[in-house]
């Protein structure tokens, strides 16, 4: 109790991934995640706060890198400019964590709750980036446009990227998302 | 019993609304908006199938309004351009629905559930819009990324269309919003 364990959030984070994935998420409890990783219920907690938090604790630090890089663009960068260093701090957050991304997107696909959650996380970085963009001085509705665009290119190049078939790294794919956006936008 | 009722859905729709601004939507029966609206409840689940509904039957609408004018639009038709046809037929539906528009806004605004169903709506639509699209033989990721794109123009037009003091069409706020779509897009 209470001595330290080395890597005690990724090793929780592991067995729960794969309980998951053996048993669904529903049927799979905290006492059963800690024993997977050799670990205490205890310490459980003390990293996470029920069993949906193991699997959104990086939606967290993913809008704080993603806002972090946007309010930390240049003075003179264009809003676009500015999102795009935003999703290059993204990718390379995910750079080693495809495995575990794949696996936990196996896990929401397959459960509603789970869905709307993840939702709600993209919402909240939508207002979140807007938010950053309005605090740099571009207006609305420029703002708001720009940052649900820039969302929406995540959430296209992170699933083509989660795609077993697919080899590319997840920046490649922004930058292809970006460029496709920019050609339909001007195409009409 | 079963006799013809004028416009009940109307005057459901109507009551449901002004007693969820006064009483909040959670303190709400069925009971009493059938009651305000001077009908049974049984004539409310003939025509919705719970309070959640009256809020939310407009959603449907929409996107069959949406998607079948994307769907509809000319073969020659650029993605975004079909897109604009779908976006215009959706101004028009919303034109005489302005009072009904910001009322159910206030009230879904307020409570958490309701937020996720109206975000719920939302990713449906741009799924939707995605799979014309793709019918309509626009590859991946451009069909996707031109389907969040038009939804978030629909969505911040809406907004801004709801603010009391804005007295433009929706139409109007949607050619702007899609014109700053542009702007933010070929700007970096």
């Amino acid at each position: 109790m209470g001595r330290w364990e080395p890597d005690a959030r990724g090793r929780l984070a592991k067995a729960a991934l794969a309980l998951y994935a053996e048993r669904g998420y529903e049927q799979t409890t905290v006492a059963e995640i800690a024993k997977r990783a050799g670990l205490t219920e205890r310490t459980f907690f003390r990293h996470y706060a029920d069993k949906r938090e193991v699997l959104f604790a990086g939606a967290g630090e993913l809008e704080g890198l993603f806002v972090g890089a946007v309010a930390g663009a240049p003075e003179s960068a264009a809003p676009l400019d500015a999102l795009t260093l935003g999703l290059d701090a993204v990718a390379e957050m995910f750079a080693d964590r495809r495995e575990f991304a794949c696996r936990r997107q196996a896990v929401i696909t397959a459960n509603a709750e789970l869905r709307e959650r993840e939702l709600i996380k993209l919402a909240s970085l939508a207002a979140a980036l807007t938010g950053t963009l309005r605090g740099r001085g571009v207006a609305q509705p420029a703002a708001g446009l720009a940052a649900e665009a820039a969302v929406a290119v995540f959430k296209i190049a992170f699933e083509r990227w989660i795609v077993p078939a697919e080899e590319r790294p997840m920046r490649e794919l922004i930058r292809e998302s970006l460029a496709e956006l920019k050609a339909v936008t001007s195409g009409a």
